[in-house]
């Protein structure tokens, strides 16, 4: 019987803030992972990670230590047995709530943590996870569920219904993701740091190797806004997708007016658009927008943000973040209360391996939840997969579903070590953070 | 000119879990404080802090550290100039905000710093903060309300006629304040962890001593819920205001059902029925328990959460936190929010030095902005007092207006010493955390 001995967390940070990489309205970072792996008595490391964007990385750090309690010396057997009250050890701990609850550093760490447990059970099953997940029986499935403050939108009998449908037609929906792939986008041709002419190129180079669906930042000045969603519509043609992403910028009235003036670019979705804690807000720039969609989630702190926004018809996308919440049990509830509203999740990637975990939510969405392609993709970042073990592969604009057993959420250890700050060669290199 | 030379953070951590103090539904915890002093080049020290509950206060120290590069060096004048311009600075880092945004850790620390900047403000104002904050000409005081993420609700020219209008009146209600006290409620008398003879003496005690509103926690078993209600409803009679804090603890539809099961102990509010961050879940919850009132805030993550419960009508007093959100700034727009919804403010206090910190508030709140005491009243708890220079003082029921110039946020020095975490000879002698 495995039995967790002990938490081991690195500092990981790679210096993606000169190079303009992930800026946006909001953030401008070294792009950075709280790094976990779980030690065991066999033969099997879990390992997991939170993201973060460079500075502040050392509080999910600790904040990793502060939760290590509630899983060193636990016997697998007995987490996966009870696999809601062992994330929910973590989440309601009695000192540690209060710092949330369920939301920031404490709940960013409680993802990995968790997390990582569920790489370790899929690779004691010795599959991928979404295959762990897709396999089991309903009863099991509900019982891996954080109902937790969200029975008023979705109730365990509402969740077995869902799941039990998802058996219909599961084998050839699983034969079409081995054989196709599984549709995305791709969030790395419009970055606010990056100049017209490199917008352009990256736009065209993408369209050439198969993307029809790309995502530019704005949010800057109007003007930029316009000219750079000129330039990118012009390379992509009126068929291709093109998503904007405000990045929490505007005041709920300035959205409404801002995605009114870049109408004309035909955007499929308007993302961020205000305060990701503005349900309501939300709520009233997707009646002022439509039929242009609101999309927010990748920092949506839990669940009840969640239910509301679908409540509220606030969203007609939920991207829904593998390492901002509570983990596997949280997500799952996520996307359940997703198709209790029947709306699509696009789950949101990029930053550090956030792709190689979701590409894992994403395929048991379509087989066992939501089960249909209609309006879903994966997000896709083309930044840092090299110090992944098992790096997602893309094709023609798809991600090619994975096969190694666990979470595809190991880094390279050369990786950990020339990255750890401060005391990794790169940082001792180049000094300072950004 | 003086100018902020150094930031100094303590982890001071009380023992009071093993006493029963302080627990309720889903807390606890040693009531802890980060505690921050900010070194000037000239004789003052600025000292602000933030409530933790035991564990994890190591992390909202280390967040800090992560923020002191905000202030140091920094020319107090220039802080007063712009003090919204500096808040953000700290709120929205570019690289710090992804830990939140505007929310747990994070927030909570930058609340510590940006709290004990306005006790350096208020002390070489030589007033106390309520009087610096009550005497400020109304357009100084708009360019201290941090209005991010909330003009759909709240514009300056709101809060600049809500200001203008509490000058009418303004001696007259400070020499009320001065004359008579702060009216308050005390939360010392049915802590879930005290037994029941202990809930009946405090009750009968916090009576003879002049309280006529107090509070008891529940979320416990129903019947003992029912049973402590009773016991203090005997002994306070059917006059007194008896408040009723769930702490989070239930369900959307089991709050409506437990609150209704208690309506027979004539509860003047029920306190956090739910999960903090449900906007509509209060709402519904406040539409069935009415005339029943619902409150929460003393979790409320930013002011854009306390926005939509107002905006949702989902709560009928808002209780504003000193320490959870991002100081001064934040607060004020919080305590405009609620005037402009005519929702009366009942601050959150107990912990450790939240008494001392929300008098200000809650004095400058009616002698600026809500100007009427109808329904508000200050939390009171009778724990930790000592360990300030400048403590809170109640006579018959009511806190004593205070005099001392600054945010009465200062420890004593031998308490920070004693009670210092891990070397403090308390913890040196007992040994680990609770």
């Amino acid at each position: 019987m495995t039995r967790i001995t002990g938490v081991r967390v690195h500092d990981v940070r790679f210096p993606t803030a000169a190079a303009g990489d992930g800026s946006d309205a909001v953030n401008r970072g070294d792009y950075s992972a709280t790094y976990v792996e779980l030690a065991t008595d066999g033969p099997l490391t879990g390992a997991g990670f939170t993201f973060t964007n460079g500075r502040g990385n050392e509080l999910t750090c600790a904040a990793v230590r502060a939760l290590a309690h509630h899983v060193e010396g636990r016997p697998l057997a007995d987490l996966w047995a009870d696999p809601v009250g062992f994330a929910r050890s973590l989440s309601a701990d009695v000192q540690l709530r209060w710092l949330g609850p369920e939301k920031g550093v404490i709940h960013l760490a409680t993802g990995a943590v968790v997390n990582a447990v569920w790489d370790l059970h899929a690779k004691e099953a010795g599959k991928p996870l979404w295959q762990l997940l897709a396999d089991l029986p309903t009863g099991k499935l509900v019982g891996c569920v954080d109902f937790r403050h969200i029975t008023d939108a979705l109730t365990p009998a509402d969740a077995a219904a869902i799941l039990d449908r998802g058996r219909d037609g599961l084998d050839a929906r699983r034969a079409e993701l081995e054989r196709d792939g599984l549709p995305s986008y791709t969030t790395s041709v419009g970055w606010l740091g990056y100049p017209d002419d490199k917008v352009r190129e990256l736009a065209r180079s993408a369209y050439a190797d198969g993307w029809r669906a790309m995502k530019m930042k704005v949010g800057g000045e109007p003007a930029d806004d316009l000219r750079r969603a000129r330039i990118i519509r012009a390379e992509i043609g009126p068929d291709a997708l093109l998503m904007m992403d405000a990045n929490q910028v505007w005041e709920v009235d300035e959205a409404i007016a801002r995605t009114a003036a870049l109408a004309e670019a035909d955007p499929y979705w308007i993302e961020e658009p205000t305060h990701p804690d503005d349900v309501l807000g939300h709520a009233r720039i997707q009646r002022a927008v439509a039929p242009i969609r609101v999309v927010t989630g990748e920092v949506a702190a839990n669940r009840v943000i969640v239910k509301q926004l679908l409540q509220a018809g606030a969203v007609r996308v939920v991207q829904i973040d593998a390492c901002r919440v509570g983990g596997i049990p949280e997500v799952l509830a996520e996307l359940l209360l997703a198709a209790k509203y029947g709306v699509p999740v696009c789950p949101h990637a990029g930053g550090v391996g956030l792709c190689e975990l979701v590409q894992h939510l994403f395929a048991f969405d379509y087989l066992r939840v939501g089960t249909s392609l209609d309006g879903r993709m994966v997000e896709y970042v083309d930044h840092l997969h090299e110090h992944f073990t098992d790096p997602v592969r893309t094709r023609g604009g798809r991600y090619v579903l994975p096969r190694e057993p666990g979470y595809s959420a190991t880094m390279r250890p050369a990786s950990v070590a020339e990255f750890r700050f401060p005391d990794g060669p790169v940082w001792a290199r180049s000094g300072k953070p950004g």
